[in-house]
């Protein structure tokens, strides 16, 4: 099967509702993003990344929030569209306020500016950052 | 003058002078990173970019570590050398431990796996995120 | 001319109807991509890149197809939407089944994932493969 | 600990041990590579990238050498100097020529030109692709 | 109010009406682009990237055309739709003919050839560029 | 032979001196950089790419120097620390002044950031750019 559909809950194999199952139970959700949907066009892409995703979200010495909040920066950063509009839903769902967005977005696109400078102008990395 | 060499305190005029001392004052520090050195060789950069950044860097609704942790999350995935080693280090001077930066870590390497799997699944947008 | 429209063959010059006609020739299909209707606004760009790419993708060292799928493992890679489509239709084409598309996918998601591993951790280049 | 030092495998943990044993059995090497050594200072995320990198790498619809050149594709196409010289290294052992490298590289220059014609002349995507 | 929306002149606070009415006076049109309707957002965003942009933009050493061509070299080099759309406007505007347009258009996609054969090559820096 | 040392002159095949000759007399130097000692590695690539950069990088439209320095723009918005050196040399060699070049650098710099600001805002394009 070509992977241009989404393969929904009822025609999925036992091993992918599994994954979804497990998606809906942590996340809380009625049905899975579009995301997992593609991907269960390879069950062992599925299964391998919702159990990283699934790990290296949780809280942690890092909270949710921010971790949702790197992703998004990430995201933005490199300019995914899909992955802008999900994870900016995911971190506004995690607490992300519009004043957070906002200095995000700042951080993101300075960053973004600064490294380019630190290209530019061939700035050799202090000793003290060795 | 070439920009290959780093202006010194010493050398520079009262304008670059000026957002030196704005920077060390700012930062507590006893002298600028190689970055404004560099930076220096073009006094309208200097001072627009560190404007720039110490009103973005400022904690707002976002705490100033987690600014520096997005900040530093952007770098690793953009490949600046130069960024990863001075925003690590001002990360960890902000109080990021290192079992922060090994989950900052494993959110960007993840994001940069999904970004890829959403381009490349050419995953349309659900209808909640739009 | 602006170039926001294709140009057809019923209306390009002889020098674009000749590289048009060398592309059906050579990837046997009735009309060009749209690509190449748009790099037809600046002839020169037409002529030098269907070239290379008529010189770059025929079989050598390495099959037809493996090229193919590095091109389009690049293009995701990238997050180019129409290079994802047309080189995602030219590897399958080219015989990349829809396993080996996934294992492709996971591959390059893989790849982006320990790329920004291997620069937030600083890693240096290991002596034997200097 | 900081990370900017490897973990070597007399230093290391038992459960990081276990990794470094497992690589090495399957790679058929003597030594980890650094990337290991330094991924080592976040456990968690050396138990999981090695889980995936091992499933990922292994022989499927592609097989290896193909895997390992798609993968230093992308490397190249990043720019992370670490992983071109580590995956050049890789494709080279599992049967990568200089020839097959020179096309790759071929490959990969072209669909990195040829993404930003694609972006900048803003080509449509044709009916067929979608 | 979420960012999903464009902030229009007539529903502005007086602080983004001063910085839509200095774009306008600045760039001699009858309304601001999408762009800075959803930057004004988050007003200090809005303000801050108007400034530079407005600084960094006039007519100095490189001229204004010369300046907005290199500003949609870099968009076209990013895949940004958007911005390849507003700059490719504002190059045209600014005198930018389609031959013009070509040309950047080649060197763009030669320059983004050419840096993974540097990269891929592993290519020392001669000398003389130290 | 493997690619990771350079091809001089002297030890080049006629194929290969016929190219570092023609380069040579185009750019009225002694000799050639190192990225065309490593490119001869791969004959074929190395006439390909010579004959694309002389053609696209002689005046026309636009000028040389505007040429070199767009193509630097690039090179360091990609972060290829060879280009940036070469390319660099090469737009002083062509008439970059360093006022030039910090222009230059501001709009690099700010291009990248107002990239991501239009990504993250995720800014519809304008009709008029249509």
């Amino acid at each position: 099967m070509p992977s241009r559909t989404p393969i929904e809950y009822r025609d999925a194999s036992p091993q992918v509702r599994a994954v979804f199952e497990d998606i809906k139970r942590t996340r809380r959700v009625e049905d899975v993003n579009n995301f997992w949907k593609y991907l269960a066009h390879h069950p062992s892409t599925l299964v391998r990344t919702w159990g990283s995703v699934k790990e290296i979200m949780a809280a942690g010495a890092l909270d949710a929030l921010t971790k949702e909040m790197i992703y998004l920066a990430v995201s933005v950063s490199n300019g995914c569209p899909y992955c802008i509009a999900s994870h900016g839903a995911a971190a506004r769902k995690a607490g992300m306020s519009e004043a957070m967005f906002g200095e995000l977005m700042a951080v993101v696109g300075m960053a973004n500016e600064t490294n380019r400078l630190a290209n530019g102008y061939r700035v050799p990395i202090d000793p003290a950052f060795e």
